[in-house]
């Protein structure tokens, strides 16, 4: 059994771990930390983990942690980077659920997150952990830096046309839409029930903090100079991301389909749609899945991509599990095996 | 491996069955059938099921049905009472999600249902699928009526009362609370997002279809004449069901919450809330779980319980395989590990 | 035209005064103040207003406040006490939609609000501002206690009932659900939409603030002693209250039907519907309106009440404008034509 | 008073109608049909209506029609035009809220609807009823064809680009998210609160019947070839659209955030957001308002506008009577003034 540690337990990133990891096969709980609420029993404050997670939240102890074979924060961002050394030293394995490890560019950190980066010598071995395009530097990490919930979306749906070369990366547009859990659990006016349901709305237009991860990673998947528009937008429900991707076709393709379907044959968590078919957020809530279709509207050089997951799972605690999973040379699907809630 | 069949399965209870039958360590689903969809592959009607069942609708067919293990009728009243008699005859177990085996009183299936019951001799027989109250006579049954959501919960929260005798089971109340999915995956103006969001209603408060299922219920658990008013209402959510029960005390008892305890010490799947706290249907979202909480407000004499489940899984679904796993000597819990989703 | 200030109006009563005063043919809006968002143009926080509130948030301030004709108070409960006979004594009438003076008794106020009252003097004076209980009283009072949202859905209910002593005042039962504006635009975890949507609870059933309130007001409608068990839930929605109201017969009654036609004939904002039906929450969304349908279920000594209103406006703002019109002799309609927005 | 007629008000857009007219200063209903509900009580499908809508629906008949001032169809698609020559014979002016005479191609409507044009001869005729581009050809109009809800949004957002002639009109992009309410008050299953809610998808990507509505329009306000690529989804809420357009920038631009303003400078019905806003679609529920951002993010040559409308009010209902006042010479704005429901 893995030994496994979570700090920063109460957002629901956290809680969502708790759910995965309660139900993992090869995995033990050893702690999870919140220094808010240590001594209140987890299931309190999360009572659909009554009867399945009996710890309590701890304070987080260096001691504890250390004895644990892999720890996940699911901190706010600027925590893990302050810990992490001491744990790997210690030879713990840690995967990030926050963005401290995410961009490997100091400047970039320190322009989107306004805080200088406490281990920038760790950036380099830290491995962005999208096993679709990453998988076997995963396997072999001590640091996994989990990707974003709208990173994970945007480039799973980009990924087959940058890879083909055949659309012009340089005027990408990705209009994204988001439950509203991907702004946490923490007492804001923004995310009343009365001010988020029965509305929808863009935000962060000019500039969003996942605007600069997404930008690196779809570097990585061509040589062509990349631009990228991203607009988020919030909807009126709790989970999912709708990925809404636009390209400019330059290049010859026999059949989009056919590009899709074979990029990700054999890809456990990416399901390919049928031609035509529109996926819909719900046949991805609770489950590590990201579904996406592909459409040429009017045979127009413009491609749309549709791509969709549920923000806690495969944008989140889901991917943190798979990433685990990797690390430790499990089945990749080992604990991920929930079928979407629907409806 | 059990052989299942499912007829009836493009309603909700009949997806929310694949879910938790495909998952089911001890099941082999057989069959799905559906008159009018057969043909489309099940994934296709719920894309959640995509790479997970891979079986697509088919006509009803006895031969097909007769070599299952056990069936499950997913259908709309009156389907079950009229091909029941054929499966057991050849050796089937029935589970019948529907109301047509209830009611032992065949002038209260005609009052209700508006119509004759086609096989009144099994009626006898049937066994009312509501483990707490009947564990043992569902283990050697052959055919269980699966209970509806309502009076699922409502006799949860009445049993522990009516047993101690301490109650005035001539005045009970049963203000009842449900989501949409109640009323089934059918095109109704009432049930579209338009018309039942952002809005709350009672319905049938003149008298509904679980009023004598559950007065049917409580009268086993009292020798004492038992009144009930029971008012349903329409929640703005997909599921859930709260029931808040109110009845007036006429015996002594040291305390409430010790009664609710013990009533329900050992039960795998009736979780007694601590005392003062209030249960929310999101904490049973997707569980087999009913959750329960006593209260007895300024000490005086009216006891208030309050009694959650998931409507389409302790309320139907998930009872439904509880029941099928008592039948065929199982354990209890096989398959009904999911954690709720919550958020 | 009659010069208007409100006191603390960022809350969801504020603004809702605001779309109600903006329209109202015979007002001014001379300020509105809150001292933490002193400044900031009213419409920028709530852009609803954009066009129609030309005014900006100001500090409270005395003699601006003194050269209104009223002043509306939408602040926490505790604030008005503190400031009102000062305003009283400047010949200024005020209208309290918060708790302060609804509870004629100091003891009552301090056991539910938790502090001594400010001027205990003025409750004999303050007068319960519910227009079908109290119109002569509030046409010529100085200050006008607003009704809490479920006391208005409660009281309208019960009235006719107990006016007419054929129930049994001493075992009343109220089962109320609102939607979630009612607990105010305070950033609370509670209230996030994560935790308030798709799903439903009971809450604060040990005891909630407005119990007292209900009672005081339900004592004066009876001789009888009465015992009242109230439990609030909240309701995944955005606005709207529905009581479902239980009480025992123990009268005679032709119909009960024609006794709340009779009751409520005349009164322009209660609407008894036609026998048989279910009053929706959406029905009565944005608009004054409280309406009501009344049960005898299979004729047994249960009635059934059922009270719905948007906890806003008739359960605050709305009730508020329509105390002021009585106050100032205008058409107690005036400014209160909107019509709910359905769907 | 004008004399109104309603054709087909059964369904959101009829009621919205009712909800606009019974509040219009200068109006007086005269008929509202409806064959499948003739006879029934308006305000018995619509208790909202209850008190101030006193007609009953009626068979629709040409006599009682051919009396009104003005009929507006809110009919399904293909019912006006079989109609409409008859009433304007008549001396009746008509407003079709419906699509038969937006498109000014036999071809295109042949194509999209699926049936061949009753009165092609009329479409040179029909005026579109967009007011900010088209109000003078209004004021003198037989005929009116309302805009659809998608065109109106998507249209008032590009117009200030494409008539400044400062981007590339061939590579337009229209992400466009509606509120359920867009889909009518139709028994199907798709718009099932159950499938509808707490879900987003997107539908029509192939191709939707806007399209061809949006583009002639665009057409209009640009010499230059216009391709457009439009994206519409599916939004779990009752109302609202939120348009999301992108362009790309062509020309010198001192000021978009002026152009806009400069643009809509006294239009009674668009308002510009301050510069950096982000609007939302609750800031317009109810009211018949567009409001508008512009951005051009990190200064690349991508623009990105924000435009969102109410889709019953400006998108249908409010613009059907913005369009009767500009007809008969009213003021623009009468009986227009509701004030968005915020929360």
């Amino acid at each position: 059994m893995i030994k496994v540690g979570i700090v920063g337990g109460t957002g629901y990133t956290g809680v969502e771990l708790l759910r995965l990891l309660a139900q993992h096969p090869d995995v033990e709980i050893a702690a999870i930390t919140s220094r808010g609420e240590a001594g209140q029993p987890v299931s309190q404050m999360f009572p659909n983990l009554r009867g399945r997670v009996d710890l309590a939240f701890s304070e987080p102890r260096v001691d504890v942690l250390s004895a644990c074979d892999v720890v996940f924060y699911a901190t706010p961002n600027g925590i893990a980077m302050k810990q992490v050394p001491e744990l790997l030293a210690a030879g713990v394995r840690v995967v990030d659920l926050a963005a401290d490890f995410r961009l490997k560019s100091t400047d970039d950190w320190q322009q989107w997150y306004g805080m200088p980066h406490a281990c920038p010598d760790l950036l380099a071995e830290a491995v962005y952990g999208l096993p679709e395009v990453n998988r076997e530097a995963i396997r072999g990490a001590r640091l996994v830096a989990n990707p974003g919930c709208y990173p994970t979306a945007v480039q799973l749906g980009f990924l087959p046309l940058l890879k083909a070369g055949i659309v012009d990366a340089g005027s990408l547009i990705a209009d994204a839409k988001s439950g509203v859990s991907g702004a946490g659990r923490k007492a804001e006016v923004h995310s009343l029930l009365c001010e988020a349901s029965e509305s929808f709305k863009a935000y962060g237009v000019a500039g969003h903090r996942h605007l600069p991860e997404i930008r690196q990673g779809l570097r990585g998947m061509t040589a062509a100079p990349v631009g990228l528009t991203f607009v988020p937008h919030l909807t009126p429900m709790i989970r999912g991301i709708h990925a809404t991707l636009y390209a400019r076709l330059t290049g010859e393709v026999e059949s989009l389909q056919a590009l899709y379907e074979q990029t990700y044959a054999g890809e456990p968590f990416v399901d390919v749609m049928p031609a035509g078919s529109h996926p819909e957020t719900r046949s991805v809530k609770g489950a590590n899945t990201c579904r996406i279709s592909v459409f040429r509207p009017q045979g127009a050089d413009t491609v749309v991509v549709l791509s969709v997951i549920d923000n806690l799972v495969k944008g989140a605690a889901g991917q943190a599990v798979q990433n685990m999973n990797l690390m430790f040379g499990l089945d990749e699907r080992a604990g991920l095996g929930q079928i979407a809630l629907l409806p």
